[in-house]
């Protein structure tokens, strides 16, 4: 086998056998297949697409690239949940203890932030002395303990697909849907969960654009997972705007506590509880989405959940006392309010240009070497539906570095649409995907 | 500027400014751009393509990344002719001569085969002592002494481009309309002729395999080179036998001196004829195709044309008793018939086949670094409307390492289509294109 006739294979559209595709990712993983032969088949397959059998074959030649996290240890059906990556997206952060409290084990490996859009290990990160680097043998323990961990992913998960993301971030590869498919579910699969709730998101600040691309990718992520035996639930949500109010790493922390308090924002109490209640449906602690619903609901009230999520930070080694006062969160030395200069209704809020301003601030990565300031970000004032007049602040900005604060508040006020006319916001849920309406 | 922003903006379908094209030349030349973003352009370019005035842009740029031979040390007005690649096409080697015997000053840069397809430059070492790698001032002074001169292009020629091409030789992009023209007009325009006579093959043996896509490729060269300031001439001709009955580098050097004899095969001096009326009518030596041919016809004839190759081999090193009595030239140890097996007229011989035959006997490259064995190759018997019986002879193999034959011969007479009604070989020359018809 040669890799140049699979590259002239599927430049001229025909399917790549799985025999092909294991050949490219074996021999791009061991060096053997140099980036450049990589680079230009990613860029025929951005063109000829793959079928779903192709995404499937490529998904488990990733998967294969490296380790599965073995989870048998972890009594119970075991259920992880990720998102496409949002702006202000810290569901991870609140939803994983109440899944917790209410019965089914979580063991969720997350991602770090790249680009205008965060990573729940950053996230956690601002709590002090918290550990987010475990061994897998810690991972299994503290869920069997406290029935909850969050970790990062280490290099041994899916490897190909690391190098691959790299060089799709470089050769504008990244928004093809297989490939994204591929890259998600091969983590997902490795990471050894018995069932996956996917968050993918659809709008402005999100891969992917319309509603049809949204329900397109996530039929193909279901397909993949169902297909190397996981239970699979997908929803489609809308990220015309951001998630809640914080964005940025401790300030959404914050929020996320907020939400264990029961004084969250809407949108994220709302969204933590349609996926944390398919959760646990596919772990099979609740028969119906109602029951489950209501059970999250209860243990909000009864504060289990945000006793779990200090369980959690205390046997990763993190200050639990940040929980309760989070007035304990360092603080940027510097706030700046962000003033509209029109008047009417906020109809749309483009959460990609909030992500970029929080970048901006010092919240994100711009490349892998950036140093994060943990204190930056960007507080919302006014969201989709609220009206402003000229003159009120929109936002508030955290910051310690003034460098770019002024190109930080063009970002913010760009991203902010007003209209005379009252608007009602858009449903936050849009389609919800199993293999049974596929 | 960004790399990869220009990745993008060519995959999704925009023209790239001039630019943007340099930046890209510019930066791959100079190593600043990483082989793994070019190959993703390229392959993006691939299935965008690109139009007339972005494919001069690059052709512009990739003279540019070299020097351009300054010919103005060379009375009269000097043309070129290039062949995009074909099996048996010795044409350069008695066209050369023919044209200067008729007064037009020829000097001409020729590359080396690589592939199923020879090189001009290794044809011509077959003969003893003949020198190829000329600095630029022999070659001008030899122009000027005899009034022709063959010499192999410098690295300085156009270095984009060979690095370029050797990219998309393993990244399956090489049969790209835009960057095929690109790639020959390139070198080319740096090689300073005043006009090019264009010969672009179509059939089996070819990169255009239709004549459609032939004659697009012939319209995009003349466009680039009348853009750049050239006199163009492009004919589109059937590669779908080979050119003349030898193939191989001393063998064909031996047919060339036949036709400069007047004992040549008639497609190889009917072609001859074709591109050398064309150079005659750029280079203003006359004003009528039928004036030109007749004097082409009358060089042959009075033998002026034998002589100025002979005059050309001296000067270049080379031993002139090799043209008067070519049973100097090396021979192979070993002969082998290729005998049919089917009765009938021959419809078609593939010429690709026929030169991996030559290639697998050692007659061509297998990759750079590959020797060439000068006495190898391959004498067809029968060609196109030629009657066969079963038991003839249609070929014989010249060899002296006999680890292929086997595998040689097969390639022959798979090679062969043999069909029970009359075939009438199609025309040679199918399509002429100039500024005024495109």
């Amino acid at each position: 086998m040669r890799i140049s006739d699979i590259i002239l294979k599927k430049r001229k559209g025909y399917s790549l056998s799985k025999e092909e595709i294991e050949f490219f990712i074996d021999g791009y993983t061991n060096g053997s297949i140099p980036d450049y032969q990589a680079s230009a088949l990613l860029m025929a397959i951005f063109f000829r697409g793959m079928d779903r059998e192709e995404t499937l074959s490529l998904t488990m030649a990733m998967v294969n690239s490296g380790n599965r996290i073995d989870l048998s240890g972890i009594k119970g059906i075991k259920v992880d949940k990720h998102s496409t990556g949002g702006v202000g997206d810290k569901i991870s952060i609140c939803l994983g203890p109440m899944v917790a409290a209410a019965g089914a084990p979580v063991a969720k490996m997350s991602g770090r932030g790249l680009g205008h859009t965060g990573g729940t290990i950053d996230k956690l990160e601002s709590i002090n002395g918290m550990r987010l680097n475990l061994t897998q043998e810690e991972f299994i323990n503290n869920v069997n303990e406290v029935g909850i961990s969050i970790a990062s992913q280490t290099g041994k998960i899916a490897p190909a697909d690391k190098k691959i993301y790299a060089l799709r971030d470089v050769t504008a590869t990244v928004d093809n849907l297989s490939l994204i498919a591929a890259s998600v579910m091969s983590k997902k699969i490795a990471s050894g969960a018995d069932g996956v709730v996917l968050d993918v998101k659809m709008g402005s600040g999100a891969f992917m654009k319309t509603i049809d691309d949204a329900t397109e990718l996530a039929k193909e992520m279901v397909s993949i997972g169902e297909g190397a035996g996981k239970h699979m639930v997908a929803l489609v949500t809308n990220m015309d705007e951001p998630l809640g109010y914080n964005i940025g790493n401790s300030l959404e922390v914050i929020e996320a506590i907020d939400v264990l308090n029961g004084k969250g924002p809407e949108d994220v109490l709302e969204l933590s509880l349609e996926i944390g209640s398919y959760m646990l449906l596919l772990s099979k602690k609740f028969n119906s989405l109602s029951e489950a619903r209501e059970k999250l609901l209860s243990v909000i009230e009864n504060k289990q959940a945000l006793l779990k999520f200090k369980e959690m930070v205390k046997i990763q080694g993190g200050d639990p006392e940040f929980i309760d006062n989070p007035e304990l969160f360092k603080k940027a030395k510097n706030t700046l309010k962000v003033i509209s200069s029109n008047t009417g209704y906020i109809k749309h809020i483009d959460s990609e240009e909030i992500g970029r301003a929080a970048l901006l601030l010092g919240a994100g990565r711009e490349n892998k070497d950036s140093i994060i300031d943990m204190s930056a970000g960007v507080k919302l004032i006014k969201k989709v539906g609220n009206f402003v007049s000229e003159g009120e602040a929109i936002a508030l900005l955290y910051y310690n570095d003034s460098g770019n604060i002024e190109e930080a508040r063009e970002k913010i006020l760009s991203a902010y649409t007003v209209t005379e006319k009252k608007v009602t916001p858009s449903k936050l849920i849009l389609d919800v995907i199993t293999k049974d309406n596929m």
